[in-house]
């Protein structure tokens, strides 16, 4: 919080323009051929002629060691520190797919799944049935009717749902629910139990909807049960106008990355396609109307996560290719280039790896080295550094702070 | 304490292990003759190859500037930040005889000294006296008898015992008491001295042993008197179990770092000589029965204490040639090589400088540098880190931690 303080009370209006590119799970680890990792191996012409003229640096995202999820991840890239801020699965799902999440409303996850003739899970993700089987599901959920509370029902994609509780007037829900998922295979999925007695009456009301869905569904394998998790509220977090006084947008097409730009008070921009040309083609529509701008590339953490090395740096040049000399013939006054997190192909997952980052201003101090890479970064004079220090230096760059103290 | 709640609430089993390879005192400072510290003068081809398959950089024990005693670093290495957590050295010292310390015991460190007829310490070290004539003093101060309390007085070796007070049952003793030891010559051994009020009964007890204990000396020149040091209680730290969920061993030779290990829950494994080739030994007999290996080598500490460029050198080298190759040919997950604090030839003494800490695993992300020496890991990619942050990473590279969020 007390660097939240300091932003709070320091930053002032201005005209200036920062782009924070986020290449999701951009960091990787050497593939045998030829020792380079993914950023490494790609073609980069324009990140390497951008990063000569600029400070580098590896950012960590959470504390050494660390491997995060998204949420946290994208939290830190924000500014927020992600052991002090922390937001539920559920509450990340239901705004990414757009949901007005109220303050008062619990969400949680919901995942259909298959349980066998015992009532056994044999998949936690039932086959990953085809979106289009889960919206008629959906449909026949949205028939449950819970006493006091209103409940909605809505499909994100595959086995996945978004299950949300909105109170009457008055009433409270508490969220510290555990997950009903059991993780693993051969057990049946767990009600939910309240960990602590608050919760106990929520608890109560979301057993009452998991018989009746489970029930619903033993007539439709293989999605015939299902689970919730991350059974949470929005936390309220403080809004970038509020921090930043920033005016921020969020080019992101996936759920997710959407979900948590609403929650620290960006505006989700609609984007007409799944391209990042057609992001690109948001960025230039808006870019008079908002001082910062979140873009965020998924494809490089679903092809680390694929364990695809080639794919993961052929979608790093893409970017290098269209979205970099893009960004730059707006002439932003700050670009910063990063990632959320790892994602090494090797690993197959997110890791706790630091994360090659890039800051350009007309202010910055260039390292004079000329490559975009994690060596590059681990050589350059931002150092080993928290990536929610990213936010507070791109403050500084765009003269958007005063000075602190007299 | 966050990160134990980072620690403890994500770490996961697994099969992999860490070796973590500590050269008491390792950092230098540079002789005369080439400009070059003890490190990089030594001949240390294996820890070279292993560099430049590794991340390298600088830990800093405790704060920038700060010397660390052996305690502190050496919780540090284990992950607890030395200014949070912290014991006395009387309950070191205790531990590292192996003495079976009980939670509600006191225990002081003890020297014997030389007094001259006025009474005034004209030897602090009582001339260093051999170790057998150390236990024919202990067997006469086992004679003291104090009242409610049982007293137990152990041999440590030279000039130095150990004094334990256990209380009976629901009495309580309180440590914070002041050294008796007046750290100068040529004035009086001191009595012990409460801190605060509710210490003032403790002290009064540990007075009357010592005036008893000071009384049968006289007749025993030189050590003819003796003081009291590092007064304290088991402070009742975290254990490696709970915190990373690691069966934990410890390969040491010296009492004190014996004890520290002891004191995180390490089981102090036996070793058959002083050297490192039985510690190596140890080490082979025991490798599938732990998770975790503390391999302590001291006499790198002991050479710079001596102010004894060559010698230190010669210990590394040493170390290069037999412990290194060893660890590796077990096939480790993570092995980290580093030192407690610097202990510079030049100084003669622990000194405040970060110090070369080297960390190998197969999802590394080798910096290139090929060697290992305090300005190679000035260069390294772990940068300037806190040395508590050693564990962490041990765990993130030992696949020992889930995720953080989703």
């Amino acid at each position: 919080m007390a660097d939240f303080n300091l932003m709070t009370s320091l930053h002032i209006p201005g005209k200036t323009r920062i782009v924070q590119l986020v290449m999701d799970g951009l960091g990787g680890l050497p593939r045998e051929l030829d020792g380079k990792t993914e950023l490494e191996a790609a073609p980069t012409p324009n990140l390497d002629a951008l990063a000569a003229r600029s400070q580098l640096g590896l950012a960590v995202p959470v504390r050494p060691g660390i491997t995060p999820g998204s949420g946290p991840a994208h939290l830190a890239l924000f500014g927020y520190d992600p052991l002090t801020y922390d937001i539920g699965r559920g509450v990340l799902e239901a705004l990414g797919i757009g949901f007005d999440l109220q303050p008062e409303d619990l969400a949680a996850r919901g995942n259909f799944c298959t349980v066998d003739e015992q009532g056994l899970i044999t998949d936690r993700r039932a086959g990953r049935i085809p979106t289009e089987v889960n919206q008629k599901l959906v449909a026949l959920l949205r028939e449950i009717r819970l006493p006091s509370v209103q409940t909605f029902v809505e499909t994100v994609k595959e086995y996945r749902f978004v299950l949300v509780l909105r109170p009457t007037a008055g009433q409270t829900l508490q969220a510290n629910i555990y997950d009903t998922d059991p993780q693993q295979l051969g057990v049946p999925p767990l009600p939910a139990r309240a960990a602590d007695e608050a919760s106990a009456p929520t608890a109560a009301l979301l057993n009452e909807w998991l018989t009746a869905a489970r029930d619903l569904l033993k007539a439709h394998p293989p999605a015939n049960s299902l689970n919730l998790r991350g059974i949470a509220r929005d936390p309220g977090l403080p809004r970038f106008t509020t921090v930043y006084g920033l005016k921020a947008a969020a080019i992101a097409t996936y759920p997710m990355y959407r979900g948590v730009a609403r929650l620290v008070g960006m505006e989700v921009l609609p984007v007409a396609g799944e391209t990042v040309e057609d992001q690109v083609e948001t960025l230039r529509a808006h870019w008079d109307e908002y001082d910062y701008f979140f873009f965020h590339v998924k494809k490089t953490d679903s092809a680390g996560e694929d364990g695809d090395f080639e794919q993961k740096a052929a979608v790093i040049a893409h970017v290098d290719q269209v979205v970099v000399p893009a960004i730059l013939a707006l002439n932003p006054d700050v670009l910063i280039v990063t990632g959320d997190h790892s994602t090494p192909s090797l690993l197959r997952s997110h890791s706790w790896h630091p994360v090659p980052t890039l800051l350009w201003s007309r202010y910055c101090l260039p390292d004079g080295i000329a490559e975009f890479g994690e060596r590059a970064c681990s050589r350059g004079s931002l150092g080993l550094f928290p990536a929610s220090d990213e936010l507070p230096l791109a403050m500084g760059h765009a003269l958007r702070l005063t000075k602190y103290g007299a």
